[in-house]
Order: C-alpha cells, then sequence, then structure tokens
C-alpha cells in the first residue's frame, strides 16, 4: 500500500485539504495519507523545505510527497515531480526540494505538462486538487514518473542563510519555532564536527542570552532551564525544559543564533 | 475500498473526532476517511453546507459524508441519511444538504430510525458517536440506505441569502473567509453569465472600496494587490495576492459584496 | 486491518506527527490510525488520560494507542506498553493509563527494553518518533505484547483528584474545557448513584453561579441557557445550550465545582 505525505498552508478550516484527499483515493484508493503539515506559514516555501527534509528519512520507499506551499499559483512557475532518492515529490517548483536534495543528490525531475494525469478541469487558483493531487495519485498507484512529463535538470534552489565562521566559533538564525517554542538554528552537528566531542565546552547566544555547555536531552536538567542541545535532526537547538524557549527569550525566525567555541 | 469524508464542529482537542474514527473502523475496517474540516464555526449549519457543496463533487462515486454541526442534538430533530447523485450524506436535518442538493437534485431521503444501525447504548449529547458514524459506517459497509430507516421526501433546506439584481449588478454578501483572508461571496457565475466575457468591465465594492475588473488568477498581479476573481468553484472571491482581503478591508461574514456591470 | 490512535501534545504545525505515521506505515503497512488529539496542553498527562479513557470503548478489540506525552524524555523514565482489555497502549510509563486502567483493571505491562523494536538511531529528544512509534506499529503487526521487553506490575499511576463528600453534597472540580466551552467535573455517575433518579432535586454551583436540577440534554432548554447535565461518558457537566459555560462563567480546569443534594 503505497504511503504520501501531504503538506500545504491551507489551513484546517475550510475543507482544501479533504478534497484533495478525495482527488487521490478516486486515482489511488489504497494509499495511505499522512498530513505532516497544514499550518506552514502561508507562502512559506523555507518552512515547508525544513519539515520536508526532516521527514523524509522515515518514510517508506516509494513515499509520494505531495507539497503544496504555492506563492506562485496561476504564474507561469513550472509544476513538477521528482523522484529523491528512493521517495517522490509532487508540486510546484520553487525550491520546495532544495534541503532534501542538498543531502539525498541522486533526483529526477519531470514538467507536470501531460493534462491526461490531471483533473479534466483545471482552475486559476487551486493546483493542488487539480494538478497536484491528482499526478500524486497517478504516482502512488504506479504511473512511472516519466509518464508524467518532459525531464529537466535546473529545479528551482532556495539561497538558504547559511551559518558563517566568526573568529571563534559560528553566526547563524534561527529557522523555525515549533509548537513546545523550541528554537531551531541553521547550524548542524556537520558544522560543528569534532566540536562536538567536547560539548560541555560550546557556548551559545540569542538575543544578548549566553548558554554554556551543549546537554545531551532535556531530562538532564530541571524544568524552566534554558539549554542548548542537538535536534532529533542534527540542528542545533535552544528550549527551555518543559517550557518555551521562544517565549523566554523573546525569539523570532531570523534571529541571530551564535555559537562560540571556548 | 469506500471513503466516507468527516466534517464537524468539534475542533482538534478533545478526542471526539477520533473516537468516531475507532467507532466507523469497527463496522466498515477498510474505509479511507477525509477529514473535510472539524473547524466548523460552532453551530454554524450554513458554513458546512458551503464546504459539502464545494467538496462532494471531487470525491469518488459511493463516498459517505459525515457532517455533525448539530445544534439540534438532543431535541426532536430528525436524524437522516440520504443518497444524492451517487454519493451519500448522513447526519441530523438541519440543511446541511441544502447547496448540494440544489445542484444535485436527485435524491433519497431515510429518517436514521432503526437502532439496530446505532450504538447499543445512545448518549442524549454525542449522537455523531452514538447514531451517525455507525450508521454512516453501515452505509460504507455496503448496507442499503433504506435498511438505515424510513424514506421521506422533505428534508429541512437553508434559506440561504440570495445575490440581488440591482439597476446595474447584484448586491450580494460575503458568505466565507478563508485561511488565507479570501472572501468568498454568494455570487456565482451562472449569476454573471455573459457578463463574464467581458471580465475587465465588472467592477466589485466591499466596505467602500472598489475592484475595477476580474483577473484570471492571482499570479497574473503582484504581491500585495486586491483582486476579483472567480474561485476554483465558481463563487466570486475577493483577493489579496499573497495576502489577507479580510485584513485589508476589515470584511467579515455578512458583508455587502456588490458588483457592478460597467 | 488493525487500528492504531495517535495522541500527543506535539501540535499540527511541525511535521512530527506525521513523521511517525511514516514510522508506523514502514512496519504494519495497511494500519488505520485515528489522531485522537495532538493538542493536549503540553506535557499535560492528566489530559491525556481522561481523553484516552473516554475514547478506549469505543474502539475496536486489538486496537494500540500511542500517547506521547512525555515531560520526561531523555530522563530513565520508563518506555512501556501494556494489554488493558481487549486493546494495547503504547507510551511512557507516567500514568497516562490511570483512569483506563481503573475501569479495566485485567492488564499487563512490558518494559520496552529490545532495541530490536526500536529505529536502528534513537535520539535523546523524539522518542515518539525513534521508540514508541516501531514499538506500536511491531503490535499493530502482531508481534506478541511479551516479545517487546520485559514484564512488570508497578505502572506508574496518576493521584487525580476525586470529588470529596460535603454535608449535603460533594466537592468536585473543573477537570477539562471542550473546543465548545463545556465543563466536564470529576464527578461521575457512581458517585451520585441513586440521586441521578431524581435530577431536578440536584444543585450544581461553579464561581458563585447555582444551577438548579439535571436536564438530559441541550435540547431542552433555550439557547443561551446554563444548564447542568450527565455527559456522554459519564461525568458530570455543566453547558451553555449552544454557548460557552467557561466563557459565561470565566471558569478554569481546576475551578471548584460543586454538588448539592436538595
Amino acid at each position: 500500500m503505497t504511503v504520501l505525505s501531504l503538506m500545504t498552508d491551507f489551513g484546517l478550516k475550510d475543507g482544501n485539504v479533504g478534497v484533495m484527499k478525495g482527488v487521490i483515493w478516486g486515482i489511488a484508493p489504497g494509499a495511505q495519507i499522512s498530513d505532516l503539515s497544514h499550518l506552514i506559514t502561508p507562502q512559506n516555501v523555507a518552512e515547508a523545505a525544513l519539515i520536508l527534509f526532516r521527514a523524509a528519512p522515515y518514510f517508506p520507499a516509494g513515499t509520494v510527497h505531495l507539497v503544496v506551499v504555492d506563492p506562485g499559483v496561476g504564474t507561469p512557475r513550472r509544476a513538477m515531480a521528482a523522484q529523491i532518492g528512493g521517495q517522490f515529490y509532487v508540486g510546484p517548483d520553487n525550491g520546495t526540494i532544495t534541503l532534501w536534495l542538498q543531502k539525498t543528490p541522486a533526483a529526477r525531475f519531470v514538467a507536470l505538462d501531460k493534462p491526461e494525469y490531471w483533473l479534466k478541469e483545471v482552475s486559476h487558483v487551486f493546483h493542488g486538487r487539480d494538478i497536484f493531487a491528482p499526478a500524486a495519485a497517478h504516482l502512488a498507484a504506479g504511473t512511472p514518473l516519466e509518464a508524467l512529463g518532459t525531464p529537466f535538470s535546473d529545479p528551482v534552489l532556495l539561497n538558504l542563510p547559511q551559518p558563517q565562521p566568526t573568529a571563534n566559533g559560528l553566526r547563524g538564525e534561527v529557522i523555525h519555532i515549533d509548537h513546545f517554542g523550541n528554537l531551531t538554528s541553521n547550524i548542524r552537528a556537520e558544522d560543528l564536527g569534532a566540536r562536538l566531542q567536547t560539548p560541555k565546552k560550546l557556548r551559545a547566544r540569542l538575543n544578548g542570552v549566553e548558554i554554556t555547555g551543549l546537554v545531551n536531552t532535556f531530562g538532564e536538567h530541571p524544568t524552566g532551564e534554558l539549554v542548548a542541545l542537538m535536534g532529533s535532526t542534527g540542528n542545533l537547538l535552544a528550549c527551555v525544559v518543559n517550557g518555551s524557549a521562544a517565549a523566554r527569550l523573546k525569539a523570532n525566525v531570523g534571529d541571530l543564533f551564535e555559537v562560540f567555541f571556548e
């Protein structure tokens, strides 16, 4: 039974996500559908890219990730499908796959230019329902990637902020704030490298507050303490144990997140 | 594998939607369930009617739409099931099917008066779980509509606001505000008819702001511009490109939405 | 087809719930997954316990309830699975099963101490994905409970507030406020016993407001009236008909909810 994941910025009130599932099950009746998120900040492709990157490794081979965060709907932006490693992406060609592709460069891309794999009537404003959901369902039902459209090799990639080396550390930034108020930075385990073997010697600084040393997990420290640690997908986090670091530090996406070595 | 859609005003916190799925899978183990919305404004049957009307055409034949927006739970209001076109409705007889039925008049109705298709114990306050979910699951599992109860022919219909002709246009109103802040009016493509062939000549007015001409899609205009266009299910919309028309115009459901021809 | 229910305090934005489904379907491809709630107040085990207790009776035999509300993640708190009646629980050993177990004492417990049933890499911070989801999926796929780990007999139990007898009634408290603003007390049908046969003689008092008599259902009284009634899972409620008792009474979880006999 093929798995699809579904991510949009449609919210949960208006029925649009449910409609896409109706379209999918009309074409791929047995497909299992996992909602990754429908609360992506409207038109925030970078946020969708981060969540997709973190999620894909945990899905079975053959999973089709259908992502519709699409500020360009109705413009000539390309609609696309891709095979990335052993899984698939369907959605607008707007950089949603940037991070995933950096980690999994073996990929093939097609433009969704074969109307026989779309709904018969295509609106100007809801390609998620009319083009992307049917294309994803056809993939899930076994249609080969190449049947869906014309191959291409230059997908749009986001220019995401990279941590910059400083005299004695790295200058990163907050790239995501989760439901608990944990702050995810763009500083990754590979950026810290061997420094991670002496985690007590690292210091992090956000909004004027300094955190000395990385902990392994929340549970090592009492409720309410501000800690830094490596998150479950390899990014450096700042967290308040059983609390909200975002509230404590009045932090926002884009805020400076610095690390000092010694 | 039969598809059910599920729509309620129960919210997503309290477990009540999940419980209904438990009941459904106890009776119809293979059913696929699509959540249309559980954030319907409490007791707002008209909102549920609009979302159901827009969604139904995109679901496969045989889909059972289970809708529980039920201000009358525990009163003698009728519980019902219906076949409408090739799909089914299960829920209270309170007008939820009004718009769908206008478009798809071929329908049969039964009152859910056969307790053998309900849970053994029926509470006074949660018919979604005790009556509607089991009835919908039995339909999904192949029980014929007529087995569920006594036929009737006079379902409750909502008296929904209709656009009124004016000297040089139509006087409609805002009937839905979506997650993006797009404003849906009750003015439909069929109300505009041949006028849609000269879309640049139409003007819309909401809360003192005028929009000249209809565009085909968001993408034709720059971010932040206020535009009017036909939505993907045939209603006239006002939108801000990659923004919120509701915020821009301080608009609410019920606000006047006028169209002028020339 | 085995059913799983899923409850967390992860929220709906960050993709973490969807990732757990990816893990589950990698191990148990045909499993049906019902989301009970992902909006549990962060770290509020008592809230999860209440929702699980109310939901379990409505799920089919064999259902696996996967609950991850886990303030102790990363501490030495035990990870566990249990068979309770004919269903299963998987999650931290932190009292989530307290209420369910009181009603269904026939139960067996194992500590999740067999890494062969976890993901290969286990993070310090996301056991829901790395330990609990795979363990639950193995149960759903037919692995016997005992295979997952070492039996034990002393699960953590919450010390939940019990209603106290007073001179002429009971002193309970508000334990849940639902999406509609209905107030659930910890006073249960069994606490009221024979008094429920003369419901008009009972009086409830919350935040200085008195309600005389219990009604059977919302529908007996006009919109806007404050009523007391027995909820669909056996707890005494205070509700405003088609409105919010929480807003009317400015009530919070933990507020006194008293009942007077005569």
